[in-house]
């Protein structure tokens, strides 16, 4: 028999390989943060000897969830302003709050924040946007979770730059520091193409191709594209093209391109998309509570694009649960199309999982339960009234779950929580410093 | 000092009264099933001394909410065939399964599934259209939750009456059987105008008018109306006017009447409903996942109708929390009018307490906390990574919360849930029957 690290044995499993493949009194051994077999639960306790077994009764087995896009230290800023004009809401609220209080302090907290709320609704992974990059980096690596951290490039200051120079020398910075690290991977994010000049995208994208050509690690590039109405026009006009178009002229239009939200994407984009494997991310509670529109993600999906999910920051969401985001991505498609097959529940859960995994260009290493691939682990119990009876673990996860209902979490093959209970995160900690924190936020805006 | 059932002492309560009063250090006395004070802690210890003294530290205390509209006992049917065309779904899924199962058993213990769901998040009040309802009615009084409840009537037969007339008996017996009950509220209930002849219409709207007449207790009508397009043309084509103005020639525009879904409104519709006093309940997460459509709703309540929300049951939602029903219910008029400000989070937690209560006809019983009200009283947690930091509680309870924070539920002064433990009903005895039902019921499709 050989001993490993972990062996999780339950009722049932979802792999989420490309078979969609359910297996019942199941077993999965783990080591070196590995999954090293899956298996019936008999033939895999005889193999291996674990030195630690979870046991998973009334519960199910899943990958966990891939959140495609947020911005993890926008914690500090739930509901701080919420049912307003978009302009309103940005210029007299979320910018000058960001100017006036955004720090390491707050993005090493607000990140660790977002850590603890994503790992108690089953996200294992997720990419991010923000400022001081580094600090959510340092804040996921301590929580133990999986991420691809960008700093957000554009022509104006932020917080943590003066000029684009600095910024794009912070990026460096992070590709150097995190580049062997088993957890932390990073993204070149210049944030828009109208907030980021031609010469500023051209400069960050010599740098992803300079880096993807001498290491091996992951060095996609993520920019917000055609979020809402008025964009669209403004690009239109700025290029006297389409914004996709545009992208081509640049050199953007490759496998490492991930774009996030992408509601006003024409056919024409889609095939554009579609013919040089760009990626899309899609955030349907963000664009719905913003009222930006609805994304064509049923005819992205069609047309053959990789489509993940993700929840967006925590000021225009609110929250990061991906129980959530399923359930709002597979009604919101039915409704707009007045077709309630779109979007069907298992579609749903691949987009949350695999199809994320592959959105970020990590399939390899996350995404399903497949050996070979990290351990990235949730256990969800269903011995819960509003998920009996079971018929169907795809519609339970999509239309009757909740982040709650996850009750044990494993990253890269370490248990970061166990029967609800975060182990590599002080709760009472954070939620103290944030607290803190946004006390002074508050008073920032009265000032 | 008096001596009370019960007082409440917390850092913050909703009161959801005219005034939307949000109090600090707040308790509240309740005695024999009443609120009787309302008011800083200090003065209310003083004046109270309590057989039971609940402590909410870091929570909020509010009203219970009020589910307007649904199908208790369809748990059963949860998540057993969704993502498919309505009549595919209908006629191969739903309707069979129904016919083939549909018996008092199924009836009382997916409605105790229900209750206990409902509790779980936090509802303290709904109102019931299915098959056996004296056994809902039967259930919702074990489990200690208030409820209107109506045998749904048509003219063809149900599992439960041959002919209409063994419905309308059935009907007059819940009356008799359940008026001088605390709980249990009766409504009458004809399906809709389209499973309806008008004789049948005339004669339970008869029936509600003579008992309205005699007796003080509510006895309101409700029926499904305008849900979808397809229905909306059915009754155009039939009567040769819109559904609305057929209403109003059998007699059924009054307040006693609450229509359920009326996606299809026109602003003639809406101004015969506001002129008229004739209530609304929306169910948007129904209307996504049936891709029935949107409703007017922000147009609604510019007209002045009252609008109540509901969740609609198991078999197309597949859940029955009022907290995710608000969440939708923000997002999707949102995006379905592109305009962020519509359909605010106080707006709708008014919807989902005080404003459902007032479409059920029950609002000096229920929906807000003041005093000479039924004692129907939810605390939800606040001490958690995704409801910190806390700006606006409205906002949390909308954007940020999930059924599961719900800690504590009071419901007509009693204690029915304690720290998430169900105090009135065995919830695993109750998931063991409904799942012997669901195996019953799967099988039965296979015949």
């Amino acid at each position: 028999m050989r001993e490993v690290d972990l062996v999780i044995t339950g009722e049932k499993a979802l792999l989420l390989d490309a078979k969609n493949t359910c297996l019942d009194r199941v077993a999965i051994a783990i080591n070196a943060g590995n999954i090293i077999a899956v298996g019936p639960t008999e033939q895999i306790t005889q193999q291996y000897r674990a030195k630690k077994t979870i046991t998973a009764n009334d519960s199910l087995i899943m990958p966990g969830f891939v959140n495609c896009h947020t911005h993890a230290a926008m914690t500090c800023f739930r509901g701080i302003a919420d049912d307003l004009e978009l302009m309103d809401w940005l210029n007299n609220y979320i910018f000058p709050a960001e100017a006036k209080n955004v720090n390491k302090e707050l993005a090493y907290w607000g990140s660790l924040l977002a850590a603890a709320e994503m790992i108690k609704s089953g996200t294992t992974t997720f990419c991010d946007m923000y400022i001081f990059e580094d600090e959510t980096a340092r804040a996921a690596k301590e929580a133990g979770m999986r991420c691809l951290v960008g700093e957000v490039l554009f022509d104006f200051p932020s917080p943590n730059f003066k000029t684009t120079a600095e910024g794009i020398a912070y990026t460096k910075m992070l590709i150097e520091k995190w580049k062997d690290d088993p957890l932390v991977n990073i993204i070149i994010e210049p944030h828009s193409l109208y907030t980021c000049s031609t010469p500023l995208l051209t400069e960050v994208k010599e740098l992803a191709e300079a880096k993807r050509l001498t290491e091996d690690y992951h060095l996609p590039m993520g920019l917000h594209l055609l979020e809402n109405a008025a964009e669209k026009k403004q690009l239109e006009e700025k290029f006297g093209k389409s914004a996709v178009s545009f992208l081509g002229d640049i050199g953007y239009l490759d496998e490492q391109l991930i774009a996030f939200h992408c509601v006003y994407f024409s056919d024409k984009d889609m095939k554009i998309f579609a013919d040089h494997g760009c990626k899309v991310v899609h955030n349907p509670a963000s664009n719905m509570k913003l009222a930006s529109g609805v994304a064509p993600v049923p005819e992205m999906l069609k047309a053959g694009i990789t489509v993940g999910l993700g929840t967006d920051g925590c000021a225009s969401n609110n929250n990061l649960d991906m129980i959530k985001e399923m359930s709002t991505a597979a009604k919101l498609h039915k409704v707009a199309r007045l077709d309630p097959t779109v979007m069907d529940a298992q579609t749903v859960v691949r987009m949350a999982t695999i199809e994320g995994a592959k959105a970020l260009g990590m399939e390899r290493t996350t995404g399903s339960l497949e050996i070979g691939k990290k351990a990235d682990i949730i256990i969800i119990g269903l011995n819960k009234p509003h998920l009996t009876p079971l018929y169907s673990e795809y519609s339970h996860l999509v239309y009757a779950a909740s982040g709650a209902d996850v009750d044990t979490v494993i990253i890269n093959g370490k248990v970061v929580m166990e029967n609800r209970r975060l182990l590599t995160i002080n709760e009472e900690e954070v939620m103290h410093k944030v607290r803190e924190i946004a006390v002074k936020v508050k008073q920032s805006l009265r000032e």
